[in-house]
Order: structure tokens, then C-alpha cells, then sequence
């Protein structure tokens, strides 16, 4: 293949771009200002970082297109402390390698070019893998990514797919970008907190940054750091409890789930009428999409679809589209999927005794079924560890030396909520309630402190 | 007609909304609760506040919504203040009038309702405007805006909007809404800044607030803050030279209007086969909208056409459409009206012997054309000043106290450009040039420090 | 007494002091004014808040005034807050009583204004309690702060200082001003952390502001603020960890310590001639200080003392003040002292055979001796514990609720370190090591990892 | 002279200090270190960097210490840029030199460490100068900076001291430490603007490191980032008109200009009993004080010499040391020297009426007396000018390129002010006036709007 330009460029002049977060992001190389022009990266520009939760935080209007640029730039600041500190002298030494650099700021860029919009539910819905499709993406000859990475050298697009895919090589790569403490995770948790405007999630990043080494098995960080990513651990888990996790923005995911199951149910069903007048979701519907539809696909896509729906005669499409479109969540109330399920069933008759299909106006969700990762070493993946290290070399375990994340480690996070039209819970002052009085009533028997309860049952007092 | 609520009911418990700028919302209302829960309202989630800035300053993707709530919430503040230290006592003493505070609170958080997708650029094409369509969705009894508002009193929702349209009969009501140093400035300068990540936007608006004073005329300050308000200016001013003004945000901004400018000549011309898949355009085609009609549009909708139309036929649509969401600016240069309409005849041939259609390929933006308005007391409009208040009660207007606002008032700013497909200008190191390098060559004669110079002439060394 | 106003008078125009922290003080009583006008209340303007932890964070310049107007700020606003939503109603409610808030303001501005310079260290020498010299600035006639507040009732004065000594009988203006999580420790925090440029310390002031809630028993926070009171407490144990167990500073504490001690043996001792040119500290020397011999002294007092020992002819305390003034820490290793008192003998027999006085050149420093508290509800103290408050009104001790406030909660934290000159331990590149090349090498078998070994014992791989 | 290490020596790894301006301040030189810890810098960190305008603005307790420390540290951010972007290639192509770097950090360093306490009011009283002895710090061969420094070559400090001087041959050298434009007032601008809590002085730093660039003739900045520049004189601006001339600053300052004028007139006075109990300032009331004697001198000793002479008998000294100490500052009005010397002697002679002695008890105070310097280019002073460069390499003088910046270009900023004692000017409410009632009533028929007005004239409605 011929080429047009050295892969490898240095651009002449440094390139920035401004950024609330990290000031600026520096651009050093003509190939990640080319990945960055690529049409499938523009389009990350049309796709939220944070879905539903911006109903929730209004301030988190930001896209996956602004955080990958923010990963790039804390693997480039890395790289940067890497090479001066601890550049490799002898192969094998466990030293850095400075020409990982430019496959390592490939894979920080483009490893999430493979979301869609509300990457989450979509996935549930239409059994898309959005990893997948970022190494399709990566590794597609159609692609613009693929043609500007293949400019470096052939095999260059495969590498940059292998760090996504955790089958690169060197451990000291893979774990820049994914690991329980890596580029991506930091820049969005900081990046989240100062779109929420929350400030539980900010950490010591130059802090971080200066206590993170390379090593033989991958990077690990110095004792005298172990308070800095402590305070990392805790603030992931604080943004998880209080950001990501928060109930009202899984109230609105759950009628997006329900929205795009009934529609996929209409289109599927050849004795319903429903046109997809765009054609651009039918590929999905139908399970026989190309990467080229997936590709077309954004918030705002989505977004104008319910907007057509919204005129749908289907009242369950119509109502269910106005609900996510004016933000109208369902309220939920906490249960044990160990003890509850008899209650739930309970609660649904009440629901459909009021006229509700409760297919689509209840659910379960349970947190950590949310997209974000969170803090389980002990769990059956293959994850890795945050190692400490020692004046004298030797490595301890991060939980074994902090009491908090001991505290906080191996456990699963997050709740089991019920979901119901909120109409069935808490009514505000202003609410007229007339024609499920005994309904209702009956409902919230049911409920005490946020949680279910069996109404038949002597009520303790300990919390849920 | 019969009410659920009284409309001017206070929340039994404060409602709060984290908010990035302004920490938290105060929701103190119902009537306030229930407009932001509005459908009209909540639309605003899906209208970018920056237009095409964002494509410049990445960060900046937040929308009209969270700026709304902004607005309403430092409004909230003057109120208060206001109420604190300046109530009126007896009727035409110039103090504040506490029952005016929801009719203001609701103005303040509806002023920019009636803003679509690009405002500015879609105005252009379609002949729409958005405060004419903002008076209509406060006094259309088909939106929820007018139903919640109507609660208050029958002619509550003209109120609000005879403040949107400033014939309010209460100057400082007005003041607060719209003049030289409103809520709407005060909120979007801090945004913006704040999502840009530059900081000559901030100010110091807590001083600010202590200095504000009702007055009968309207709203005036006190002189020990003239230099608050003074770097109030100076910000403003900052961020239209440096954020609203920027070269390349108007070069996506051409784009956009050209690309209307052509779908909407392919859809009224007979001769074209030229369909609207989504019907949401259509009747602004054809000039014969309805509220309903502009209610569906949003930036997503917008997104959505050019997404479509990147497969059209027409090489000018398609290629246009793939330019503005695949981010490919024109670039520009500088030049003057007053002399240089020949030389731009001259690079406009050039451009269309390269096989542009320069009616598309071509454009003319003058900075003072963009949404934003800038500070003009001389101009010929009715624009209120800004006074400052000395201790014995005399007024001095603010550009007769600071030399610094007197430098830059009653000058229109901003700069005209020329632009063309960056293919002419500023090739990178990387550009293939091949084609047209003659061409090129010959563009770039009139070309020197980024301006429009003739290169016929004895070049002089002074700045444009 | 003949009052010139009445003490409980409100300012006209409320006064504002900006502060970096709370952006603006709000003063709304006569009475603040003067007493931060008075005499004693200036003076700590002239005591640094974090003593040598300044010498160690080299932002945190502030000083205990700064602070003490912080406090007031914070109570103001939870005074505020209360009365807005929580006003009793009837005797015994449990809600607040705003007459309670002037006494409660006087107490959280005056908590600390018997602070004397490097309290910690110089209370440990001189035998003084910086508790009750508060209580004696607000209860003795002679003092600008009575004679300001007895202007408001004979026995305010008494009733402030029942305050500070927790003998007031309503609890929640006692927990107001000192408890786990009070107005006290958040200020601090919060200036702390800005002051020394760390941000670990920041926690969401304004969330905790809205989950404050006052009962019948004192204060408590709603369940909803659960993660909120957490991350306080996270925040607070990383400040202790990081900034103010931080060994530097306490290598200049041992110093200060160590040359405090020796100038009282020298004054004391009849032999040796040793005079106090300034008869500012004579006083504590001879046990036999007023509370008017206590406010001249401040930081500066006895920085000029060390300038003039700098030329004193005894060699330690001349030394020793120099080490102070050009700031020379000493060096630490941990140990324990439930097994190394051993080794520890060892060392000091090394140090003394180098010609050391171990006496003065040695030290053993525990940090849960500084001068700040930390979190230990189950140790032998009233303490109070930090109450969560759920929907139905029930009760939840903190530690209960959140895993990772148990993992840290009701254990001393801090370590043990033994302190020597630093010309025994880790001598930097350039340093000449020539007389006592034997002696630091013996030393040096000692120590591994930062931390006293048994040079003859194996050594366990296990972290201390 | 023999060296125990090459003062060029480079740290094996990198030393960093947490800052809250800058974040963390680099140290990379053993040198470096090795200048901090001399006994002369640390003396820094006792001698506020605003001396009396932390009496206004109380977070603004930083000191020269920090403020060093951050010169240096911009410093070495712009020898950065400089080396990686603009490093010379050929001797006097107008390319950086990075042999230059040290002598540069050294001097950015060292560039205060001639200030002692209250700089400007001492200066004034005892006629030292802190440039001199800034140099003779770094030339004499007592002191450990010199010893420090000596270790590079023997001519080091000379160089160093030159750039001081502004003799150093190369101007790039130069203009980075002392220009209109330097590392010293970015840092300053910052840092006050941090610790005041005000956000007028904050500009963009880190696109000001962009744009700056070395040419021949010393520094200069690209046209693009010409409204950084202009923002940051704006900055100054503000930060001059809000804080340094701050009139209650001021007012403290004429008190300690008085207060010392005072103790000397009275020590070198042989009819007056007054004793030097410390022995710092008798060297300097004598005028024959030598470096070792200047070295002494900070913050502290001069409050420790107040709280003395608050018993001294002499009542003014006793009296002028309590105003000092406690806060009470002078009051003005303002006046023009030009037209109002008549009248201001008027007003002398009221206060003399009611028993003052005016020597000490009123004062004259210009705010561009203050040691802060003002953008003054045309004044006759060599002052360097900001130059900004175009594409074509063509330089425009700043004040050309901005109008903003022209407007408040070569005009002497600030105000006169004439200072008295509280008791004459706006009383409080609570003030009781009794004694001196028609004294006051006659003072204050001279005072309108804040000015003197000749009572006898007709009161025009002009600002002053």
C-alpha cells in the first residue's frame, strides 16, 4: 500500500486542544490528528458519556468524544513520566519502551470508538457488543481509523486492536488502558465530577502521576502514593454510589429499555403496522446490521425516532416515547431478589389492576447491571490487581495495606430496585389522586423507608 | 377554568439541582417545578447552547436547558437581595416589590424557549424567530408552558411574556431579564466559561450581586462596584473575541447554512426528486409550520437529515452534510468590504475554475452577524445603559467612570471573513497537492498574515 | 454597666469580608464586628493555624483568625438553614430556636482565641491549656472580648463559654461547635486543603449544609446525605494520613520542642547565665504567667526569641534554633514501641558515641499526639457519634450505614517514629560523609523500608 | 575554592513541592535545593508578600517564600517551551540557549530575597533598598546563598546579580525576570488573586506559555495570542485598582509609616529615655547596619517590637503600636494635590483643634507610591515593551494591536488620599460622639462622595 505520509509524523508544531479538564489536550503526532478527523471519532461527538444520567446531573451533557480525548491525554502525560523516569535500558528490564508510545495513544483514543448511543440498554435490546465492534471498527478496511492506522505498517491496526482486547503483548500497555486504575477511568471520573458538579470524584491525578511506575508485569506505584490511590479507590466508589448509580437515571433507562423492546416487538410482528421510516434502526430489529448501519447511529438518531413515535397510534410506544423525551422517570422502591420476588408479584397485580401492561410499566434494575466497572478483585475475572511497591522492590496487595479499600473490595455494590410509573409512589402536594385511591393505597403498604416490605409481617426496625 | 393547585404555591421542602456553575438550583415553586418538567422545556436538553462553537472548544457541549436553569437561579439571588435590602415602602419609591418575583422567575427561566436547533443559521434559511416564537409558546394554550402558567391567573402567561417582549410596565423586572448586564449574560458568560475550560470569561458575579440596586428607572449599581462591573465587561468582551467570534466555529457555520440553503432549493424545486423521509422539515421548506411543527425540531433531528442526506445523490448536499458532521471547516480570511469585493471576485473565479460551485464552496461571515450581542450604547437601538450610583445619589453611566469600557463601547466588533474550502489555504505538511497547484499557487498570492491583500500592489507593512 | 448600644444589634448594611474558602463572610451583628475588632481576636492574626505543617506545605500560611471567621460562617449558614426549615414550633420539638443563634455565632468565632503560638508544643513545655484560656478571654473583665459581649446581658459571657466547655444546656448549639462533624473541623478542612493545594480534604460543604437536621438530642443528618457525612469522614482521615501526621513536620515540631525545653532548663538553671532580653517569656518559665502575659505572645514573639538564641553561647540551644529558623528537619524511622525500646536504646548509644546529647537530638514522636483529633467513638470519651436519621424518623449511627466509615472508625491512627538529626539517615547525593562513616553505617543496619529493624533478627518480608 | 559537588549536579530524581497556585513546583537542579534551604530564602517565609493588605483581605497571608517559589517555578515552564520549540540553532539566530537555564532559575529564585518587612514603609523610613541588597545577598561571601552558588563557578553570583540589574548581555534572560511580562508579576497576579479569593486577577497562564516566544531582542508573543496579553494587563489592572491600592491597606500602611518614624525620632532623640530592648533595629535607627544585621529582620520582629512599645510611655508610640497591632486603620477621603492643598490644610487644622499631633496623626498617601509597579511605557523609564510578531515575522507594539490596553496605557494610575483618624470620618451607629461634635460636623462639611469639597463653593455634580 502506498502511502501518503509517514504513519509516524511528528507534527512541526505541537497541536492543542483547550480542555476544562486537563487545559489542554497536546497533539503530537499528524496520526492522532488524522484519528481525531475521522469521521467514525467526530461521531463520538454525538453520543453522551454518561446516557440517562444527564436527566439526573443536568451538567453531564458531555460526549465520549471529549473523555476519549482525555484518556489520550493522561496515557500521553504517562508515556511522558515514563520515558523520563524510567525508560528501559536493557530489554527485559521491566523499564519503559518508548516505541510503545504511539500503539498506546492509539488504543487510549479509539477505545471506546465502538459505543453507541445508551450503549447499555441498546446492547441489552439488540445483542450489539460495543468491544466488539471497536476492534471491528479498528480493523475494517472500509474504515477511516482503519486506513490512517494502516499507514504506520500493516499489522499496526491489529496491534492497537490487541491492547483493546487485552492480547497485546506487553502487560505495561494493556494496563495504561484497562485496568482497576487506568487512563480511562481517570479521566472519567474527574471529567464526570466536573460535569455533575459534583466534587467527590476529583482525586490527586499529579499525584498519580507521579507515583505510577512500569514494571516487568505492568505498572504499579510507589508505597509513598498508597494515600493517593486510596483516595482514587474512594472516589470511584463515592461517584458510583452518588453519580452512576443514582435511581432517578435508572428509572428513565429503564423506559428506554421498555421503548425499544416494544418497538423491535411492533416492527418483528407482522400482523402490527410499524414502519421504521428512516431505516435506519431496521438493521437492528431485524439482527442483520453492517458496520456501516451501526455507524449511522447517535443520541440524537434515537431521539428523533421517538420524536416520530410519539404520533405512534400504539399507546404503549407513544406513551412510553413522551416519558423518555420529557423526562417523565419511574419511581422505584429497594427489594432483595433473595426474599422480595413474592412481594414483587404482588405489586405487580396491584399495577395491572390499575390497567397497566406491567411488561412494560414495572422492571427490576439492579445497579450493577449499569455499564461502569467497579472494584472486585475477589470476583471469578481475571483482573488485575493494584500493586504497591516497596523501598526494597517488594509488592503489596493495595487492599492489604488500606483498611478502606479492604473495606470496600470484593463486594458487589449497588441495589435491587423495583420500578414502577411513579403515579404509584409518592405523590407530590400538588398531585390529584382519584381514581386509584384504594389502589395506591393498597401499593404503599407495601412500602417503608424506600424499601418493600411485607405489609402482612411484623416490621423490624433495622435497615435494608 | 378549574385549577388542581394555586398556582403561586411554595414548595413544603426546597428542590434543589446540582448545578456545575451555580453549585445548586433552588427550586422554591411548584409552578416553577412543573414548567421545568414541561415538555416545551425539557426539549431544550436537546438544543446545544453554542451552536457550532463546540466543534471549536470541545468541552463546550452544554445546552439551552442548563443555561435556563441558570438564569432563573441568579434571578432567584437578585430577588432576594433585592427583597433583603431594598423593599419597597411605599408605592413609587424606586424599591424592589417582592410580588414581582414569580412573574420574573418565570421569564427568567423561559426567556430562551423559543430557541430550535442553530438558531442563528436556521433563522437565516427559514425565516424564523425565536423570540416571536418563545411570546407564542407563553401565550398558546396548546403548550404545557401556557396550561401551568394559566394557573397562576388567566393573564399570567401575557405577563411573563410582555417581560420577553419588554413592554412590562416595571422597568426592573425587565432589567433583570434583558439589558446590558442581565441574568441571561451573567449565566451564559459563566457557562461558558466554565464548560470552554478558559477562564477570561469569569467574573466576579458575588460582588456583582452585592452592588446591584433596584432603582425606578430599573436596575443601577453602586460606585464602589464600577470595577466589578467593569471586568464584567471586559470578560464579555473577552469571550466574543476569543469563543463566539472564533474563525472556525463560523467556518462550520457556513457549512450548515449552505447545506440548508440547499436542501431546501432541491426540495421546492420541481425538477429534483428530492424527499422528506422525516416530514419534520417539510413544512419549513414550505414556509407553513405550526408551534407543534418547530416543537419537534432539535439539534438531534437536524444530525439526523445530514445522516441521511450523506447518501443522497446531489454531490453538493452530500458532500456538505459529510463536511459538517464529519467536522471538515472551511477556513477563512480576512478582508474588508469597504475594498476588497474585487479581490474577492478574483479568488472566487479561481475557486470556481477548481470545479466549485461558489454560491456553496463560497462564503462571506461577518462576526457581528452571529447570535450574540455585544455592547453598542450609541448604536441606534433603545438599549438601556449601564449607570453607576455615587453615595449622594447621582448617576454616572458606566463608559463616563472606566476608561477600559469607554475604549471598547459603541465600536462594532468582530472582523469579516472569506471563506473557502480549506483545500486553498494552509495545506498540512501531509496535504497531497496535486490537482490544482496552479490554482493554488495563485489563491495564495493574495494571501499574507491571513488576510486578503492585492497582489498587485506595493504590500504595505501595516496591519489589517 | 451602661451600655453605648445593645449588644444583640443588627448592622444597618450588612458587612461582608471576602474569604477564599466561603467566597464571602457575612457579618449581620454588631457585636461580630467588635469582637473581631477587639484586641485578643486580631492577635490571631499573628498565630498560624497549622504551625510547622507550614514547613512543610508551604501554602498553608493561614492563620487561626482566618479560620475563626470561617467557623462563624459555617455556623451562620447552618443557623440560617435551621431556621428556615427546622424552627420549633413548641418548647421541646426538637427544632431550632433562633434565639439560640447570636450566643451559638460568639461561641464558633471565639472558639479558639485562647490559641497561642504552636499550641501543641508549646502547651506540652509550659504546662498551659489553650481551653481554658478561652474560657478566661471570655469570662475576665479585663478583656475587650467580655467587655463586648457582657454589652448584650451580664451573663452572655458565661453563657459563650459554657459553650466551648460543653456544659450549655442545649446540645445542638454544643454540637454546632464541637462534635465529629461540626462547624470547627469542616472549616478547617476546607482551608487546609485550599491552603496547602491538596484535594483530598475538599468534601460537599453545601450537600452536608442541606442533610443538617436539628433533634431534641443535638444534631443528625438525613440518610439521603449518607454518602455526603461518608466522604467527610473519608476526607478528613486523608488529611490526617497526608497533611497533618505528615513526618516532616513533625521533625520540626521535635525541634521546636527540644529548643523550647532546653532555653527553660537554661533560665531555671541558677548556674548558667541566661537572660530574656524581651521578659515576654519569663513568665512560663517561672510558672507564674497572666492572661495578659499570654497575648503578647504569637508566632512572631518567638521566631524573634530563636534570632536572638541563634547567637546565644550554649551550642544546643543555638543550634537548635538555628535548625528551627532555616528549617532543618529531623529525620524519622517508625518503630513500635511495644517491641523496639530495644533498638531504639542501640540507636541513641550510636547517635550518643557521634557526640550528641540524646536528650536534645533525639525524640520519639507519636502522631496521635498532634493537636487534632480523629474519629474514635467506641474509646473511653463522651464523644458524640455522627446520627443518620431515616424516612420514618428512626435512628442510624454512622459507622452502622457505611462499610468504609467502620473500616476506619474507633482505631488510633498515626504512627510512632523515632526522630534523629538528619545526617544519620539517607544522605542526599551530595552530602560528604566522612567523620562518622562507621557510625552511619552501624545506624543504617537498623532500618529497612523506612522502618526499625533487628539487623540481627531475619528479616520478614512483612510490611510494618 | 574547592567544591564538594558540582552545583550543576542534577537531582537523580526530580523534587517536587506541592503549591496551590501551580500545583507542584519542580526541582531539578541539587542547586536549587540546596538555595532553598539556605538560612537566607528560608528567612522568605516570615516577610508577607502584601504586607498590610492582608489586613484587608485576610486569605492573603502568603509570604515571599511562596511567591519565590513560583517565579521559579513559570520560569522553568517557559525555559521548557523554549528549549523544546525554539532552541537556538546557530549563535545569534534569536533561539534560546539552555546553557542559560540556570542562571535564569537562579535569578527568578532569588529575585526578592533582598525584601525584608513591610518593604515599602521601611524602605521609606530607613532608606534601605531591597534591589541592592538583593544583590549583595547574592555576592557576599558570607552568606550560604553565595557559598551556594559559588560552586558553579566563581563568577556565577556576578551573573546571577547582573540579571537582578538588568546588565546580564542577553535579553531574553533578562525580560523573563523582569519585563512588563515576567515570571514574577504572572506569579504574583495568581498567587494574590488565590489567597485574596478574588478571581480578577486570574489569566490565562497556560496560553500565555504558548505563545510566548525568545527573539533577539529578548521575548515576545504571537499575534494569535494577543488577547491573552491583553486579558492579563487587564488582569493587573484590576488587581491594582481593587487590591494593591486598596484604600484600608493604605491606611494600615500610614499608621507603620508613622509608628516608625516615630520610635526613631525618639531613639536617636538624646532628651528622650528610649532603649533598643532587642538590639535588631538600633542598627538601622543609626543608619550603620550591616547584611548580617538586615538578615535578622522579618514580620515577627517588628510585631514583637509593637507589643513592646504598646507600654511605652510616650503616648503616641503606645497609641500608633495598638492601632498597628489591633487593626484600627486611618480613614480617607480623596483629594487632588493639585487644587485642594488649602483646603486639606483647613482640615489639619480642625484635627490639630481636636488635639492631635498632625505629624503622626494625617497623612498624604498616592497609591502609586506603593512598591507595586504600574504599565507605564511612555513614562521616562527604559521599560521594556510588550511586542507581539506576525506570520511574516513583523512585530506590533501591544498597545497598538489592543485598544483596551491602549486606553489604560502610559497614565499614572491610583488616587491621592488623605488620611485621618477614624474618629473624623462616617461614624458607625454605634459611635458615641460627644467631646468633639462641631469639630466633627465641621470636618465633614469638607467631604462629598468620598472627596474634599471646598464647603464655601458651589458643589458641582462632576466625579472626582
Amino acid at each position: 500500500m502506498s502511502s501518503l505520509y509517514d504513519g509516524n509524523l511528528l507534527l512541526p508544531i505541537e497541536h492543542v486542544f483547550r480542555d476544562p479538564v486537563h487545559d489542554y489536550i497536546h497533539i503530537q503526532h499528524q496520526i492522532i490528528l488524522d484519528l481525531i478527523n475521522s469521521s467514525e471519532f467526530q461521531r463520538l461527538r454525538r453520543i453522551k458519556q454518561l446516557g440517562t444520567s444527564s436527566l439526573t446531573f443536568h451538567g453531564a451533557e458531555h460526549t465520549r468524544f471529549t473523555h476519549s480525548l482525555g484518556v489520550y491525554e493522561i496515557t500521553r502525560r504517562i508515556c511522558d513520566t515514563f520515558e523520563r523516569n524510567y525508560a528501559t535500558q536493557t530489554p527485559g528490564d521491566g523499564g519503559w519502551d518508548d516505541n510503545e508510545r504511539l500503539v498506546a495513544l492509539c488504543a487510549a483514543l479509539l477505545h471506546d470508538i465502538g459505543h453507541g448511543p445508551y450503549s447499555h440498554t441498546f446492547e441489552h435490546i439488540f445483542k450489539t457488543d460495543h468491544e466488539e465492534i471497536t476492534v471491528s471498527i479498528i480493523t475494517s478496511p472500509e474504515t477511516e481509523v482503519y486506513q490512517i492506522l494502516s499507514k504506520v505498517s500493516e499489522d499496526f491496526p491489529e496491534k492497537v486492536a490487541s491492547i483493546i482486547q487485552k492480547t497485546y503483548p506487553n502487560p505495561q500497555v494493556v494496563q495504561l488502558i484497562s485496568s482497576q486504575i487506568d487512563a480511562d477511568r481517570m479521566d472519567y471520573l474527574l471529567r464526570d465530577a466536573y460535569h455533575t458538579g459534583v466534587n467527590y470524584g476529583t482525586f490527586d491525578l499529579t499525584r498519580i502521576l507521579r507515583v505510577i511506575r512500569p514494571y516487568k508485569d505492568g505498572i504499579y506505584f510507589q508505597m509513598s502514593g498508597m494515600h493517593a490511590v486510596e483516595d482514587y479507590i474512594v472516589s470511584r466508589y463515592q461517584m458510583y454510589m452518588q453519580v452512576y448509580f443514582h435511581p432517578v437515571s435508572r428509572g428513565m433507562e429503564v423506559i428506554l429499555d421498555h421503548l425499544l423492546k416494544r418497538a423491535k416487538k411492533m416492527y418483528v410482528d407482522p400482523a402490527i403496522q410499524f414502519k421504521d421510516q428512516l431505516n435506519l434502526l431496521g438493521p437492528f430489529f431485524e439482527k442483520k446490521f453492517t458496520l456501516k448501519d451501526y455507524l449511522k447511529l447517535d443520541d440524537g438518531v434515537l431521539a428523533t425516532y421517538f420524536t416520530l413515535w410519539k404520533e405512534e397510534k400504539d399507546p404503549i410506544l407513544s406513551d412510553l416515547a413522551t416519558r423518555f423525551l420529557d423526562r417523565h422517570p419511574f419511581k422505584s422502591v429497594k427489594f432483595s431478589s433473595k426474599t422480595d420476588m413474592d412481594l414483587i408479584e404482588d405489586l405487580k397485580a396491584i399495577i395491572r389492576e390499575a390497567g397497566y401492561d406491567t411488561d412494560y410499566y414495572t422492571a427490576i434494575n439492579n445497579s450493577y447491571d449499569l455499564p461502569y466497572d467497579f472494584y472486585r478483585p475477589n470476583q471469578n475475572t481475571n483482573r488485575t490487581q493494584i500493586e504497591l511497591v516497596r523501598q526494597d522492590g517488594t509488592l503489596v496487595e493495595l487492599s492489604k495495606a488500606s483498611e478502606i479499600v479492604s473495606s470496600i473490595a470484593g463486594k458487589v455494590r449497588g441495589d435491587e430496585r423495583f420500578y414502577v410509573p411513579k403515579e404509584f409512589l409518592k405523590p407530590d402536594a400538588s398531585n390529584e389522586i382519584t381514581l386509584f385511591e384504594h389502589l395506591y393505597d393498597e401499593f404503599n403498604r407495601y412500602i417503608k423507608n424506600g424499601a418493600i416490605i411485607d405489609p402482612n409481617k411484623l416490621v423490624e426496625d433495622s435497615p435494608k
